[in-house]
């Protein structure tokens, strides 16, 4: 029997997961809803059958309903996303989770105690290019990580209520904190506001990780050029990650430095360079939604453990949240609990 | 009758200024040091009747030598230009000028009291592509700046005595201070040692202007792949610069957004976008060391206004020098006089 | 009214064409006919409304039917359009127009005669790209024509009843024919087949036209790289066309050569070299079937002229139908009409 | 004992061979000769020591000399390695070897008789790239060939004497004859002038091999963007080689297809695609010029078989010969030997 799912928010997005949870054999999408009864209209023609209500209370009251994907903006997701726990539901949000931490910390307190699947919408994490990427780090290939440095830039969306960092950055966050295997501790975030509302459209965000692991990530809405690139630094291995390049998107370097203590000066480093083939690993063309969709039905049937659960939603909301914090004080640096 | 040029330090850099004073017409290579007998054979091989000395003060205490070009490591200097302007000798300095900015402060003090030409060898400014660039700044084409962002990176060659930020950075923080008409208010550095010896091999930079001019710099010696890429927004027209490209180096985008003030919402912007042509200015094929070494003597004969002078060399290494107390402080916002 | 529409044949492009006509205002897909079952329930589960039959003689004989469009094998056009216009109704036929040119000749009097709209469905032609170049040519920005050098290779769908020309080649030829505003002179064609069942994988094409203007074409089944590429050489600019490119599909050089003649040595020619600026003008993103489908009313409706009538697709099938004899000949040279 | 060597023409290209000749250990310039005063004078004041004549015999009949380059107009080459292989001395001749077959044939001749080095200057079968490709076509890595491809078009210098197949084909065929392991049948070549001298800008040739493998060549001096990019494609595995790009010129894909019989219908062949991971060897930074010019001595002094000896560069005369042939017959079939 299918998983009937709600759809909370039908404006840009959501008419994405209420055509994959359609096409889903596992899930059913039973209900949406809508402030605007234009959208609820234009999904009504296009999904005959769907029930619509202007109303989300409506979806998460209506007991045949197991899971709502909530798609509404970001300032809603707490109220929405606690009000459908607390009914009972499986929950699928919008990134970014929540718009605080402490948000968050609550409703993953509620999943827990309520035995219920949190998960968030990190989309890029089930592309073919990023489960590769993980792949190649899991497998040692790359060694230690020295770095990971993210661009993300073009002539973008301006957003009306949140930042560059909180519309392009969730990206960059939630692809760093599934590859690197420890702690952020502490985020330098500078940036500016060239529009004058206070709403910052170019942001540089530096996160520090135990061991000398940096990231960086680069976002900015004011760009000629579209450009995806990530790099990514190790002891034995580096990746270069073009998401714009259609065929060649992953590149693994075999290049890197051997630090040689030398015997008669103790205090001196030689440092020398390696370089060597690089490869460029076929990438699966995988439909990333319709992989999410199928992972949260696997979640919620099997107790799988969500690759992009609630707890990496919540450190995501906290690397934006510090950076926000720091951005507004130009770089000061903001420790992670 | 030309001018007789001393070369102090003809390790890495030194031979080029050897050789380009030897072919321009103006100038004369009367004699070279360096502490290395090896380095100074080589310079008597290939360019007979150069005199050679270990010891650099021969040259300053010559008097027949007009201007002495100083190639040697950067903690040195201090104590050589000031001994070489103290003896009357126009000064040209590798890039960086100084180690500190006091330093740099009393060479310039001396040059003025002296009335010498005290020229920092920020080769980029003399390139076709830097100079096509800032026409077009300076004409008003790209409108007023919104940012500066710049990457230089690749598997670069680890120095012993500087980190990278005092190795690339001077490139983009000189061609930065040369484009953008004001003076840089703070620097917020970031960055991550991984060899444990102290000194730094990720470093980003951003530099605060006035009027929210941001500008960021992207450092790296641990890349797989060489990137010199610079962006430049502005609110007419927006550049992009490409230095590995051969024939593209240089792209002018007809982009931007409008910013407009809604009447009945009056606290609610409307941002709308343009996107027109892109052109590709044919940039001048010239040898940058070759303009930089008749362009310091035009500096010493006609008197004209250095274009890389030690007030724009002095600039460099006060953002340097931030740089480097903000790093050390996990990016500290640290104000520019 | 809107234009009644019949679909003939809804196999791979079929259902692009059932969907656009849909999506018209001024068009109606009143039947479509298919030899497969399979498809037909395709399109009946799809186009609900949409009637369906196995035979394509229904459509062409059902009076309320104003126009046909025919995406079949190549092989069955000739018998379909005829019988179409015999009919009475308006024909869209899938490219290439016939495997004959006597075939084409035969339905040009026909529809001529008929007074009935024959256009062929050389879809590039109402892409954005195209008609810039178009415009480009027109204006005579680029001189007199040099050269046309088209390059379309990639792993491809081997095709079991077409070579590669039949295949990849209606698209660059059809463009070429577009451009140029001249009489095709004469084919070369070489090429092999690697497979060893007389189906050429691998052609270049070489055209004639008068006044040394040369057009030339590569088109590979075999090759482990996308390539869509196209060089136009005139006297006084030149174009480089990559439709890869998401973001900078045409590039206008402004480069060429001048031709002197020196006094002194009368029969001796010298050769000046030219380079100035690129410029890479913004490309209208059009819906190219969309566009087609409009102009396709406009013909039947308006009499307009139209842009890829049986005329032009008469004269691409001449030039399939040389090269196929010329690769038999090992390049002979075959003339055309 | 270095080998005495004669340089006879120092244009654009002798005074390369003069500095190689110089550098390397194993070979001493003893002389140079040119018609023109003006470039001996140059000679002299960069390599003092080294004697210069106007007279070539000069050098051919100097009996300390062991060998000489000879890097005049090709018209003249066949003249002067005749005088210079009669006198008994080593030849290294600029490529294209001579004007016709039948000069190259005769040249061969008599270095066989007199057993003299006949070398021809193909430079590029002595650089990185190329050694790389043919290490990994001659491992079988690639299975059979299919095709080689080649396009070399750039905005190039006219030459008064000779068309662009003379001109810039003599690489790609040299590269293709020294990679395939196969007796070149025919050949078809089409092209066009456009300055209206006679003399070909813009060439296209077919060269045919046994078994259904085919070499195609785009040489243009008339393009506005410069393209070397090389196609090389197998059974197992295809080839791209792009020259310009500084550090990822070869690219071995894992790409192919597969013909298989099926045996419900025996007469059709079904084809299979197969993609897999591309990787990108590390190609040695080797300085051609100077591994020539030890090959040569090697060749000499230890009598090694000569990479790109008479038998190579009259393979290649015969190439152009023919295409010379074709091209002014618009494509005629011209059978080799």
């Amino acid at each position: 029997m299918a998983l009937n799912i709600g759809v909370i928010g039908v404006g840009y997005w959501g008419p994405n997961l209420v055509r994959n949870f359609t096409a889903n054999q596992r899930t059913h999408v039973l209900g949406v809803s809508d402030l605007n009864p234009e959208r609820l209209a234009f999904i009504a023609a296009r999904f005959p059958g769907v029930e619509i209500t202007e109303d989300y209370r409506d979806l998460i009251n209506n007991p045949k309903i197991d899971a709502v994907a909530i798609c509404t903006p970001v300032f809603t997701h707490f109220e929405i996303a606690k009000a459908a726990l607390e009914a009972g539901k499986h929950v699928l949000v919008e990134k970014p989770m929540t718009s605080t931490s402490s948000q968050g910390e609550h409703l993953m307190d509620l999943a827990t105690q309520k035995n219920l699947v949190l998960m968030v919408d990190h989309t890029f994490l089930f592309t073919g290019a990023v489960r590769k990427i993980k792949e190649i780090v899991d497998s040692g290939e790359l060694g230690d990580l020295y770095y990971f440095d993210s661009t993300r830039v073009n002539l973008g969306l301006f957003q009306h209520d949140i930042n560059v960092i909180w519309d392009l950055a969730p990206h960059d966050i939630s692809i760093m904190e599934y590859l690197i295997n420890a702690r952020a501790e502490a985020v330098v975030t500078t940036g500016a506001d060239h529009v004058g509302n206070g709403i910052e459209d170019v942001a540089y965000l530096t996160v520090y990780y135990p061991g000398n692991v940096i990231a960086h990530i680069n976002v900015n809405w004011l760009s000629p050029v579209k450009i995806r690139q990530t790099l990514i630094g190790g002891t034995r291995r580096m990746v270069v990650w073009d998401d714009n390049s259609p065929s060649e998107k992953i590149k693994v370097y075999d290049k890197g430095i051997e630090v040689l203590q030398t015997k008669e000066k103790l205090y001196e480093t030689l440092i020398q360079y390696r370089t060597g083939d690089m490869y460029c690993p076929k990438v699966p063309q995988l439909e990333a939604l319709m992989m999410e969709v199928d992972h949260f039905a696997d979640c919620i049937e099997k107790g799988e453990k969500c690759l992009s659960g609630g707890d990496l939603g919540l450190k995501v909301v906290r690397i934006l949240e510090a950076s926000e914090k720091s951005i507004k004080q130009r770089g000061k640096e903001i420790r992670l609990g």
